[in-house]
C-alpha cells in the first residue's frame, strides 16, 4: 500500500440534555462543555439536544478560537437540537427531517416538537472531503411495550438512505449521535449493514470508558434508574460511526467515553456520556489498492447481502405492525368523529322540534344544550385533526414499506447473481461496506 | 473521444391533473394517458398530480407489459402525486419532503395536503446508473402578489441540494416535473446554476411542440385563461432537465410537447402539455476525455461562480421577506390568542362575582355566557395551532437562510481562489455544471 497522507481526526459526540428550565444545571453544564471543547480542540464536535439556539450561540462564541466553523440545524417547532462545530471549513450543509417522529399529543414525550432530523455537513479536511452526519432518533420510553418502534425503524431506514445516497462523493463518512438504539437493535443493524459504516467502539483496540461502551449509565446522577430497567448498569445508545471510500481507508486508533462524573465538578456534562474517537485517515495514490480491497469485499458480499435481506425483511414486518396500529387509530378517530357528528345532529333535531312547533316548551335547559354542543364540536375538531395526522402517518409508513419491498427485491436479484449489475458494481462501487455489492445506487 | 456506448433514452413527463371527482374527465384522460404510454413505450415516464393511488394502480396494470418497473411516492395527507414508470429496473427509491409547502388553512389551494416532495429512483440502464428525479413544486396562484414565493424558493433550494448531494455516484441525472417556475424565475436559475442540469428544450435543435416550449397554454380547453394573465398564449413551467457525469456525456437529440389537443379524442391528456425528450448518453473509455472537458469547464467556472453567488444572494433576500412575513403572522396569532385568553378570564371573573357573593344575581344570560366562552376557546385553540405552525415555518425559513449564507461564504471563498479546494476539486469533480468548480461537496 502506498500511503501519501495520514490524517488524524478527533471526533466528539454528546447528547447535551439541553432543555432550558427543565434539565438540571443546564447553563453550568454548557459552560463545562464549552470549557472541555475549548481545551480538547477536537476536529469535529457533534452535539445533540442543544434545544435552545441561545445555548448554541453561547457555545459558538466560546469556541470561536478553537472551532471557527459551526452550524445549527433548524427544524420542527423547537429545533432539531443538532449542532456541528468544526476546526475545518464547512462547505455545505443539508438537513433531512424524518417523516415520522412520534405524536404531537404526546406532549410530555416532546419528540414530535423537536423535529428530529439528520444534519449533514460537508467538510474540507486538507485535500479530502468528509461528509459528517449528526442525528438523534426518537427516544425509547418503554422497551417492553415500545409504541414508537415503527417510527424509530422508519427513522433508521431513512437515515441509512440519506447517508448512502449523499455520501457517494465523499472521501470519508462520519456519523455521530444519539441513535436511541442498542447495538443489536433492528434499526442499528439496518443502518450498519446497509451503509457499511463501522462502529468506533467495536473497531478500536484502545478503549477507555464505561463498561461495554455504555453511554447512558446508572452511575450518572442525572439518569433515571427506572428508565434503564432491565439494564442495571446502563445501555449503549450513542455512537460514532465511520467509513472510508475507494480512495481512503479509515481506522479508529482509540475511543473513550466520560464515566458519569467530571473531575473538579459536582456533576457530569449531561445525562448521557460523551464519546471521543480518534480516527486515522489514509489515502492511497495507487488505485490498485482500492481494487484489491474491492475484490476481497466482493468475496464476503453474498453472505452480507443475505443478512441484509433478512434485516430489511424484519424491518418491513415492524413497519407493517406500525401500519396496522395507525390504521386502527385512524379508524377509531373516524368512528368517534362520526359519533360526535351524530350526537350534534340529534341535539339540533331535538332542539328544532319546539322551534318548528311554535309555542311548545324547549326540552333542553340551555346550559346543557350549549355544553353538549360545545363537546360535540370539540370532538369533531379533535377527531378531524387526528384523522389527518394518522393519514399522514399511514402514508409515511406505507411509503417506507414500499421502498423496503423494492429494496428486498433488488437485493434478492443481486443475490441470485444479476450478471450486468455485478460487473457494473464491481467496477464502480467503493469498498467499506455493502455498497461494494449492492446494485441500489 | 472514444465512445464505447451510445444509449438512447426517451423520457416523458406530464402533470396529469388527477384530482378525482374534481378534474374534468379524469378517468377517461387516464385511459388516454395509459394508451399513449403503452404505444410510445418511453424508457422513463415521470408523472405528477397522480393524486389517487387507484389511478396509479390502473396505470401500473395497463403498463405492465411496456413498463415493468414503477414506483409511487407517498407523502402528506393525499400523497405526493408523484409516480415513475420505467422499462429499466428501479434499484432504489428515496423521497425528500419539502420543509415548506403552503398552509393547511388554505384548503382551497390544497398544496399543503399534497405533501409536495421530490422523488428519486435509481435506475440500472445497461451498465450505467441513472438517478431519475420527479418533482412538483408549490403552485403560483397570483404572479403579481405571490405569497407562496418564499416557499417555492426554499423548495427550489432544497431540490438543488437534494439533487446535488444524491447524484455524485450516478452516470446520468434526469429531472422531470412541474416546477411551477418560469424559465427565468429565481427558483429555476438557482436549480440550473447550482446543479449544472441542462434544459432539454434549450439544448435540442429539433423541437416540435408549442410556441416557446410552453406547457400550460391558452389553447388547452382545461386551462383557466384567467390564471395565465399576463401571459396570453401560455407559460413554460414543466421541464425535463439532464446532465451526465465524468464518465458520460448526455445530449438531447429531440424534444416535443403535445399541443393542447389529441387526434381522435375530444379533449387533451391534461391541463398541462406532456413533454417528451430523446436523450443520447455516450460513455467514454478514456478518462482523458473527461479531464479535457473538465479543464475547459474550469475556465468558465469563475464567471458561473460569480453568477451563482448573485442568485443565492437573491434567494436569500426572498427568504428573508418570507421570514418577516411569517414573523408578522406568528405575532398576530400570538396577540389574538392573548386577547382571547384575556376575554375568557374576564368573563370567568365576572361570572365568579355572584358565585362568591352568594345570592347576588348572575349578570350573564347563560346563552351569552356559553357562546362567549366557546368563542374564546375556539380562538385560543386556533391561535395556538397557528402559533406552532408559524414557528415551524420560521424554523424552516431560518434554516434555509442559514444554509444559503454558508453557501455564499463558501462560494465567495472559492471565487477568491482557495488554493487547496481548487486543486482538490479539479481532481475529483465531474463536469457538466458548477460542481466542477464548487468545493461544496
Amino acid at each position: 500500500m502506498t500511503n501519501t497522507d495520514s490524517v488524524r481526526i478527533r471526533v466528539f459526540s454528546l447528547n447535551c440534555w439541553g432543555i432550558r428550565y427543565s434539565s438540571k444545571h443546564c447553563s453550568q453544564r454548557y459552560a463545562m462543555i464549552g470549557d472541555l471543547l475549548c481545551k480538547e480542540e477536537h476536529d469535529i464536535v457533534l452535539l445533540q439536544e442543544v434545544w435552545s439556539e441561545k445555548d448554541y450561540l453561547f457555545l459558538k462564541k466560546k469556541l470561536a478560537c478553537s472551532h471557527a466553523h459551526s452550524h445549527y440545524f433548524k427544524s420542527g417547532v423547537i429545533g432539531s437540537g443538532l449542532a456541528v462545530f468544526s476546526k475545518h471549513r464547512i462547505h455545505d450543509t443539508f438537513i433531512y427531517r424524518y417523516s415520522l417522529n412520534g405524536y404531537p399529543y404526546m406532549a410530555h414525550h416532546g419528540d414530535w416538537f423537536g423535529g428530529k432530523a439528520v444534519g449533514m455537513a460537508v467538510l474540507g479536511i486538507g485535500k479530502l472531503t468528509a461528509n459528517v452526519y449528526v442525528t438523534h432518533l426518537h427516544a425509547e420510553y418503554c422497551r417492553e411495550k415500545d409504541s414508537y418502534l415503527p417510527h424509530r425503524v422508519v427513522q433508521a431506514w431513512e437515515l441509512q438512505q440519506f447517508v448512502r445516497h449523499t455520501s457517494a462523493g465523499a472521501d470519508m463518512v462520519i456519523l455521530g449521535g444519539d441513535l436511541n438504539l442498542h447495538p443489536q437493535d433492528l434499526g442499528n443493524r439496518l443502518l450498519i449493514s446497509y451503509t457499511g459504516l463501522r462502529d468506533s467502539y467495536l473497531e478500536t483496540d484502545t478503549f477507555d470508558g464505561c463498561e461495554d461502551g455504555m453511554t447512558l449509565i446508572a452511575d450518572n446522577p442525572f439518569t433515571n434508574k427506572k428508565d434503564l430497567v432491565p439494564f442495571e448498569k446502563g445501555i449503549r445508545i450513542d455512537y460514532i460511526l465511520f467509513k472510508g471510500s475507494s480512495k481512503t481507508d479509515v481506522f479508529c486508533d482509540s475511543m473513550s467515553t466520560t464515566k458519569g462524573s467530571v473531575a473538579d465538578h459536582p456533576f457530569p456534562y449531561s445525562d448521557h456520556e460523551a464519546l471521543t474517537a480518534e480516527l486515522r485517515l489514509e489515502s492511497h495514490t495507487s488505485p490498485e489498492t482500492g481494487r484489491d480491497k474491492k475484490s476481497k469485499d466482493q468475496d464476503s458480499a453474498a453472505g452480507k447481502l443475505a443478512e441484509l435481506v433478512d434485516i430489511v425483511t424484519e424491518a418491513r414486518t415492524e413497519v407493517k405492525v406500525g401500519l396496522h396500529c395507525a390504521e386502527r387509530m385512524r379508524y377509531t378517530a373516524k368512528r368517534t368523529g362520526v359519533m360526535g357528528l351524530a350526537l350534534l345532529l340529534l341535539e339540533l333535531a331535538i332542539a328544532a322540534v319546539p322551534w318548528l312547533a311554535l309555542g311548545a316548551e324547549q326540552p333542553f335547559p340551555s346550559t346543557s344544550f350549549y355544553l353538549l354542543a360545545g363537546l360535540c364540536f370539540a370532538i369533531l375538531l379533535t377527531t378531524s385533526t387526528l384523522y389527518i395526522f394518522y393519514t399522514m402517518e399511514l402514508k409515511s409508513l406505507q411509503g417506507a414499506e414500499d421502498q423496503m419491498r423494492l429494496a428486498v427485491g433488488s437485493l434478492q436479484e443481486s443475490l441470485r447473481g444479476f450478471p450486468l449489475a455485478q460487473v457494473h458494481n464491481a467496477q464502480r462501487k467503493p469498498p467499506g461496506g455493502l455498497n461494494a455489492c449492492d446494485p441500489e445506487e
